[in-house]
């Protein structure tokens, strides 16, 4: 549905400011608390944080992240679960979202309840409130950026540092060929995965795969070492090339570090006995950076997504 | 300065995704702290939070909310200011902000340094952590949205739900011409006086006027009561008119009710003693709605600003 109308009575401008709000909050139904815990005050009151606490923000931006193909119910459900895959990468549970919307008044009323009951779902299933947000007109643009926070339940948050040279590289699920088959949107985020690799003090760090494995390696990586995969042993989703599965993105899977010393077979098996659905694949090791085994793939070789990319 | 440059080699694009992210996090300097409080992982790890929280979200957009007229340096000053007077019209006290940028890759790097660079002096000076963001490219566009995160040190938040029939209405500051007298992004948020504010139980609710205060007063009037207001006590900025006063917005003062039976002149003398440089000023009372007195100012004649005005 392409998100734009020229014709006004279509369009959110039809409905003012506060329409618009009273239907978002409508729209939005149950994921929406009554205000103070919600939407309707100068801020969102929620109660205190007993544990650590995580914050991430991301956005979608037509044109960037999706476009007139992409349904609006996915466009909103996918707007959640690109921050939802930023908490699962931390071992964390998501709590509260605020949204900032900013639109061009052709929008299309019927494009954002859709948008809005996308978010919603997704935002029900998840335990996630939504509390508050923000509309601004934008000339051109339709645009939404969703900030997440989230806690701690376990005893750490996984964060990207701490892998060290010798520990196994793995990664969750296939990857590649995301955007062709409707998987950038279609996507779940591995929350229990990674509430579960969190418990585990053998995972050492953790990230998701957005950019691409190639780039998002290079933030996993230990000082001084290098990441060497096995190209045969990167899972790629059926029809897709390895350079799209190392250089495409928007896989929102895993990738996590495990320690040289762990007893892998035992933990590929607690694996299997959690998660018998998602596949957990061993794609190479961090190895010292003069010591590059022959036939080791370099990931330097692809890029991954770069925003901004100089041309 | 124009935010917008036709020469490559002085736009963000020169810089790729990585150097604009470093480049952030240099202009940002002491406001950022480093990962994984800050910026750096796939979420910031904050600390857990011992008192009741709060969250808002507010945008800046080139064209809505600030020109090439306005110096960069307080565009962002205003993008964290607009959040700080939300938490400051609940009581609270500000932590933590996340920023996600939107931005057409031919915005100049050094308009986006000093942008930063004002963000990151009014984050130190309110003691703001800059913890996270994202940078997402957005043709044609230059916005930033900032969700900030406070805590209530007080033994309450003070909402906008609260007042009732008979109290006085009281306003900080002066009203009106914000745009013109540059007041729109000089100003000072007032959260030693929201704080100040909610230790009184005498204040019932409150906001901060930012759409207008015809439009905002709408939010704090309880039920089958209206706003009285007397239009000679409206403090005015110099050469403001009593429309701009009440329907022009952007004044990021306070406004609230304050309990009838409450001692006035002890109240006020109160605050003079802790404020002795901002105005108080009693601007009318709310009344029963069949009981508007002759005289009385009606503000639904301001209507204060729209965002998606319907035309």
């Amino acid at each position: 549905m392409p998100p734009f109308t020229r014709r006004p009575s279509l369009s959110v401008a039809a409905l003012g400011e506060e329409g618009l709000i009273a239907a978002i909050r409508r729209w939005l139904g149950p994921a929406s608390p009554p205000s103070p815990a919600g939407i309707g005050d100068d801020c969102a009151v929620l109660p205190r944080a007993r544990r650590r606490q995580l914050l991430t923000v991301d956005p979608v931006v037509y044109g960037r992240h999706f476009d007139a193909s992409v349904p609006p119910a996915a466009v909103g459900a996918k707007l959640l679960k690109r921050n939802l895959s930023d908490i699962a990468a931390m071992g964390g549970r998501p709590v509260a979202a605020v949204v900032a919307l900013t639109l061009d008044r052709r929008v299309r009323r019927d494009w954002l309840e859709k948008f809005y009951r996308g978010l919603a779902a997704e935002a029900r299933r998840h335990g996630v409130a939504v509390v508050g947000g923000d509309v601004a007109e934008g000339p051109g643009v339709l645009a939404a950026s969703l900030t997440l926070l989230g806690a701690v339940d376990g005893p750490r948050a996984v964060t990207r540092a701490g892998a060290r040279s010798g520990d196994w590289i793995y990664v969750t699920g296939v990857l590649g060929g995301s955007i062709r088959s409707g998987h950038h949107h279609d996507f779940e985020p591995r929350l229990a995965e990674g509430a579960w690799l969190a418990r585990r003090p053998a995972v050492r760090a953790m990230m998701d795969v957005s950019d691409g494995l190639a780039k998002d390696l290079r933030a996993l990586t230990p000082r001084g070492s290098r990441p060497a995969l096995e190209a045969d042993l990167v899972p790629r989703r059926p029809g897709a090339s390895l350079g799209s599965a190392l250089g495409e993105g928007e896989d929102y899977e895993l990738v996590f570090a495990l320690a040289a010393r762990t007893n892998r077979p035992a933990f590929e098996r607690a694996w299997r006995g959690a998660f018998p659905r998602v596949r957990l694949t061993r794609i190479g090791q961090f190895v010292p950076a003069g010591r590059l085994p022959a036939g080791a793939l370099d990931p330097g070789a692809y890029t991954g997504y770069e925003h901004l990319r100089k041309r």
